[in-house]
């Protein structure tokens, strides 16, 4: 039973959602009567340099809880920090100790992804070796789907939503002159192809969806994706397609390396790289004589807050509380999870796994799930991710814009 | 009085909320019995090659209506074609006064820019002097906001709000790292700094809004550019500054041109722009030793319809039964317009003006908008621009995403 004080920090990447993970932390642990409900500002390096916010003052009514869930991007802010090694950085972790224990620290969680859960990983073992009672949960968020251990991460949904939306709304766009012409769409997920795929969901019965999808799971060969897309401008003049920013060809080079033999320099003689789709659209436009242009999704794609998932935000809000269970049966060194239980309908609980079975794991999108010439997902990657973007949030609008709630 | 049928095209690059007018003609004219309403399929030059859609055949309930109001990009599908003189091009006309004649068209209706208000007026001209009765009639369409001649046009409400949305949560996103970074956004607008500048709108309580703006009013000095986010950056960490794709050097050239971008023309002979963000932030980044990302907004600014403003939504219907209201009162050759008689509260009205004053002409953002400094909008911008973007329209979702009325 926890009696003093927790402590909450984000890391990595922000979500849409990631706030309503803190808010889930911060509701449980406000409901289980827990003195003080700290946040650390920047993660690991704000606790490290004692710049800790007290979130009970905060978030001092229902309204605050219900504006930061809807807010995007992490309150607390964020940081890259990784951890020494527990041999070599002993002094690190002193430090930190020092001051969870200033702060009389019960429980200590950490929203973030596979880095995030290396931190959580060895504090929880720094821990067990000095005989410490704090207990490490970790709560998982990430757009890119990537953590292992979970069905989904919280943030994957409400980024999948957007991306459909968008892609909807982009094919809607491209195809309205009579002529021939290529968009290539650029889709975040350097190497797991959850996100590209979720452009797939745009498909249905108002919409054709993507005529070719590149994931990076996929080796991709320039010559066989400008046959494909001549191939497909025989019987379709205006064609979408989506890649990830991530693809590779099968010597292993990112695809937007290859612009660089383009040697494209500025007026200072530095060299341009372009990205992806820019390449791909330029190279495509001029071998097949199209009209042809690059799309960078880029970040609204991890915080268009104005879009979420209501599924999403939910499941963020349920594993944030879920992790506060975990601590409060005092268990540690352990993250949330989401445990999937069928798919229609969509039953999803939360559960728990050994932080160490996620720590700096990478899952990417199984070869089951992806269509048999490698173009595209099939059938069982829609039934897994469609429940992921159903519902709508209803944020709350002032002067015509979605409001948020201020970092301090 | 309209006795027979009428036909309706849109044309130029579409906007989120160009069928919102579509479906405001057809309302009207459904409702003053008007037999048969048709739709050219690719603008004008459908027309020429005759693939009409009978609009009462697809627009068949008043829920296909709603759905075609909330569906973005021109549902006719649009084109770039340019009406030939009428001294050079005689046989151009004769066949389309000839088609019109075939569908017994009384009255003609383009939903398009100042490239389309060209067209309006052509016909217009070609038909008196031919002694045609039927009336031409033009409904504005811009994000860009750019037509003179209208207190704002259709579509730019709805840019305007997406832009000042994804402005707020790049600014949520961009600032949770605690290092020196810099963040720029690049904004559609050619010529008319209305987009950029709703970028400002995003500053309120719960935001700081841009830290520079720079609009293509402005001569853009890279110098002074770099000087004042350096300055900046001391009292900041994070900055986000929002610049127009057509920001150009006093010297006249565009700043994405330093970059090395391709000088690409479309037909009109507008130059194709783009990557102005990238190379600012390149160039930021070096000099000043930080981090640094460009964005660029792209397509989905134009195409949002799941982020309308109902002040927008509803203004480009209300066009487009005023629109068939001059031509029921036997007008022609002028465009429906949009006529404010106060900012707060917002009171605006439909009215016309002849459509000779439109075409080819452009409207900027005037001095007395712009900041003494040059790098942003004041608050007589932010009274002009602030009403425009009120409001939500509650979109149709199915499985997750905002439904569409697929083209034909």
């Amino acid at each position: 039973m926890l009696s003093k004080n927790v402590i909450i920090g984000q890391s990595g990447g922000p979500t849409a959602v990631i706030n309503a993970s803190l808010a889930g932390v911060y509701t449980a642990a406000r409901s289980a009567g827990v003195a003080h409900i700290y946040g650390m500002k920047n993660g690991i390096e704000g606790l490290l340099a004692g710049r800790i916010l007290d979130l009970g003052a905060v978030l001092d009514s229902e309204e605050t809880v219900n504006l930061l869930r809807h807010t995007p991007s992490s309150f607390l802010g964020s940081c890259r920090y990784r951890l020494p090694e527990l041999e070599t950085g002993e002094d690190t972790y002193r430090r930190l100790f020092a001051q969870l224990e200033t702060l009389g620290i019960d429980a200590f969680f950490y929203i973030g992804g596979n880095d995030s859960m290396d931190t959580i990983h060895k504090l929880y073992q720094y821990g067990r070796r000095i005989g410490s009672p704090i207990r490490f949960v970790g709560v998982p968020k990430s757009i890119d789907n990537d953590l292992p251990g979970t069905d989904h991460t919280p943030g994957y949904g409400s980024a999948a939503k957007f991306i459909a939306t968008v892609t909807k709304e982009v094919i809607c766009d491209a195809t309205v002159y009579d002529t021939k012409n290529l968009t290539v769409l650029e889709i975040m997920g350097r190497d797991a192809g959850w996100l590209t795929g979720a452009s797939a969901l745009a498909k249905g019965e108002d919409c054709d969806g993507p005529d070719l999808i590149c994931l990076p799971e996929v080796p991709f060969d320039l010559e066989d994706f400008l046959a494909r897309v001549e191939q497909k401008q025989k019987t379709k003049k205006a064609l979408v397609v989506a890649v990830s920013e991530g693809i590779r060809t099968a010597a292993g080079g990112y695809v937007c390396e290859l612009a660089g033999s383009e040697k494209r320099k500025d007026v200072f003689g530095h060299r341009m790289l372009s990205g992806t789709a820019q390449f791909l659209a330029a190279v495509a436009g001029e071998r097949l004589g199209c009209k042809s242009r690059g799309i960078e999704l880029n970040t609204p794609q991890r915080c268009a807050a104005h879009l979420l998932s209501a599924v999403d935000e939910q499941e963020a809000f349920e594993v944030g509380k879920g992790a506060f269970a975990i601590a409060q049966a005092g268990r540690t060194g352990e993250m949330a999870t989401l445990l999937r239980r069928s798919d229609e309908p969509y039953v999803c609980s939360v559960s728990a796994v050994p932080v160490v079975s996620v720590a700096n794991g990478e899952q990417c999108v199984p070869k089951e799930y992806i269509a048999p010439d490698g173009y595209g997902v099939n059938e069982r990657f829609l039934a897994y991710a469609r429940p992921l973007i159903q519902g709508e949030v209803a944020c709350l609008f002032q002067n015509g814009l979605p409001r948020t709630l201020k970092r301090r």
